[in-house]
């Protein structure tokens, strides 16, 4: 790692700076929730972006706007990776319960205090410290495109559009994420895949109005309608009877097995933070983790028709609602499970029941044994000395890097430079020092050991 | 009917006494919702009812005030009636929609206009009035009881713990409650039997809080729990699915199934009414009416659990409800059906639900073959010289005259005296003239034909 002594170096000496510009970019609030500062923020960054040398424009979508930037390596034939991270914030109230005000970015010992400092400003501005740093050594040695989201913390609803109409922008050989902080112990933590999510309402009619019930010998009633429909979705035993449902469920790898078996899962205090006695079906230890993240669900998130509560009421509902949401696993896909909700209740007799759905967000998971995975664990072995947390997957969803890389078809993998306990998305947010100035090394080394990989592992071009 | 002839000469002699008597009751508001006037209500009925001999009381309740009172006949062996309807009234908001005052009983044409006028004050002072009249000539020839219910319009909650406390009280040969009015066209109504009902709720559990989504791999989720509790209810025939649900109801006889014949259904209008296409179970004609008041029901009136509506949200909640109505029919018992609804959702491993319940109303049916039916229509026949409109039972539930009937273990009859179109619950409801009177001679008649048929068919007697 000789070429990369001169980096770490120069991260080291321009530190101060380092940490004036993360303060900058927090000073400048984004909460996209309110749309407070958003745009002011977007433009501040595409400035920053071009005081690097990197080519920022931002691109306006349905939604908040997207900070778009384009930097070439210092060499002929690099490979491309693709950044991304975003520029919003969670807002700031109670700005009471802050030790010092959220966008003042004020030092606090080791601390830098505000709202974004990790989530994800900290995490966003290691990049453009990454590429002033290897700049000013031993150069670029991969082109880096990046995407800098203004809606991920309103669930990035503007995304799967944004990525239909720039798609060309976007191609490259890899993405790579950063969002948060460490898992507890300060362990760094690398995440290969996230699950997919599609929320479906189905809405059942009755009559035209809510009737007395003394009318139900008469008049179906839509709320009963809703179980019958349900119960032929999903059997006592948990398994999802929609046909073709399980399909395109890729299982765990040997690999990705493996790294469950790492992952430390305790049962007792999983149990005790659910709040149950025993999990779904029975299962423990790694099992128990593999049914989190691998396997598919069919969840009510809620349902509701007629009255319920104090006071009841004796009524014949004129509708019932319920609103389900699939979370899926690679390699579903949000539409053909729609498609498939939709032509299981014409089949069997449910088809007046009205089925309203959305885009969904797409599964991913990138194998651990991809180069391109291993390279991110090693960078993170040689930055931070120690051994990083690989997650195959997550079991929660998102339209971040690993998804990104699925929608191009090539490897992805999200890391996080913040220290464990940031405090997101709660009052006193802060990253420290050293996390800061270790997460601009970590970018350096990845974007190093990928140019490094490319020259010696064609596949991955290949795979473009 | 020569004995009659006197009464009704009385009556129509001392109408514009019992007009005041009748605007006296209501001046007094007596709004069980709100309770305002109740108590003031119940002491002047007292006063009224001691003003023609009968001796009156005020009785608590768990809730407001039922008013009894007994009267002897005046004559040896004679039977017992009671007689029941209520003193309470429905709010009058908006006042402004009323052409005079809802409390001042202002006489408009041949209207008296006001809150109670029918339901029930006029149906109720109908009976103060035979008292009188009947005293006052021929004497009278039956022991009558009463008892004033003060909740029914917040549907007579006390009234099961009152009838327990006092059946002492309560004994009777038969009885006969009046509420409301007549039918479309101007045509007297007597209703031999009412539904009962039960409301039951279930309530399942999942974790202790509720979850994000993706832990719906590993939780249960007690919304489905209750859709496949639910499911094994009542299948998607419409048939409830619960252990000796149906044991104990009681078909249509040959000569309720006649009534149903001359009752006049219009598939079409009902259809029109209801908002459906078609009735459940396809049925049409006199069957859809024997269906709607012959048929129990199983009725989700309310199902709640999780988030439904706008900005979906992801999460597995850690409760699900729903509330059931049963409609029962003659002979269930509301508590031996929650008792079989628990033991099928332990004997289906649904024991884990909890299931709350309420006392219920029981179902009550007279048959119309009775001799004490046929005297009550005898006297519509005489009083009204048409022929009244019979319905063997009533798809709606209460605990009115037929409910106190099967509680005693007697026969029981519902009429009304009020004109049709009486605006119930509504601005401007009245009462007229002529159908008030009319109702005081009609109450007079239904007592005079028991006194004498009691003394011909001692077969009441016998079912006392």
């Amino acid at each position: 790692m000789g070429q990369l002594d001169a980096t770490y170096c120069y991260i080291d000496e321009h530190a101060a700076g380092m940490v004036a510009d993360l303060q900058r970019l927090v000073r400048q609030p984004s909460i996209s929730s309110t749309n407070v500062g958003v745009r002011e923020c977007a433009r501040l960054l595409a400035a920053m972006m071009g005081e690097v040398g990197i080519s920022a424009r931002v691109i306006e979508t349905d939604g908040l706007p997207v900070v778009y930037g384009s930097i070439l390596a210092d060499r002929p034939n690099a490979p491309t990776l693709l950044i991304y991270t975003h520029y919003d914030v969670q807002p700031a109230d109670p700005e009471a319960a802050w030790e010092a005000p959220p966008f003042e970015a004020r030092i606090v010992g080791d601390r830098i205090i505000g709202r974004g400092t990790t989530d994800a400003k900290g995490n966003l501005m290691v990049h453009l410290k990454a590429v002033e740093a290897l700049r000013a050594t031993c150069g670029l040695p991969i082109n880096v495109k990046f995407i800098f989201d203004g809606e991920e913390e309103s669930g990035s609803p503007s995304l799967p559009a944004f990525f239909e109409r720039h798609r060309a922008l976007l191609a490259a050989d890899a993405v790579l994420s950063f969002d948060g902080g460490f898992d507890a112990g300060d362990v760094p933590r690398i995440t290969l895949g996230s699950s997919g999510l599609v929320s479906v309402t189905l809405r059942a009619h009755g009559a035209k109005k809510d009737l007395h019930s003394a009318r139900a010998r008469l008049v179906p009633n839509p709320a009963w309608k809703l179980v019958w429909a349900l119960a032929s979705m999903k059997s006592r035993d948990g398994t999802i009877t929609i046909d073709g449902f399980y399909d395109h469920v890729r299982p765990p790898t040997e690999a990705e097995r493996r790294l469950l078996e790492q992952a430390g899962w305790d049962d007792a205090a999983q149990l005790r933070d659910l709040g149950v006695d025993r999990f779904l079906g029975g299962v423990t230890g790694v099992d128990a983790l593999q049914q989190l993240l691998y396997a598919p669900t069919c969840n009510i998130s809620g349902i509701a028709a007629g009255y319920v509560g104090l006071g009841r009421k004796t009524l014949l509902p004129a509708v019932a609602e319920v609103n389900l949401d699939f979370r899926l696993v690679a390699d579903q896909r949000p539409q053909d499970i729609v498609e498939k909700v939709k032509t299981h209740l014409v089949r069997n007799g449910f088809g007046d029941i009205e089925v309203f759905s959305e885009s969904g967000v797409e599964p991913s998971r990138t194998s651990p044994d991809t180069p391109f995975a291993r390279l991110v664990a090693d960078a993170a072995r040689i930055v931070y000395q120690r051994e990083p947390r690989i997650a195959p997957t997550s079991d929660a969803s998102g339209r971040q890097g690993v998804w990104f890389a699925t929608k191009l078809g090539v490897p992805g993998a999200g890391s996080a430079i913040g220290p464990p306990d940031w405090r997101g998305h709660a009052a006193n947010e802060f990253i420290t020092l050293s996390h800061y100035i270790a997460g601009v090394k970590y970018a350096a080394t990845i974007w190093t050991l990928f140019g490094d990989q490319q020259t010696t592992a064609p596949e991955l071009a290949v795979s473009r």
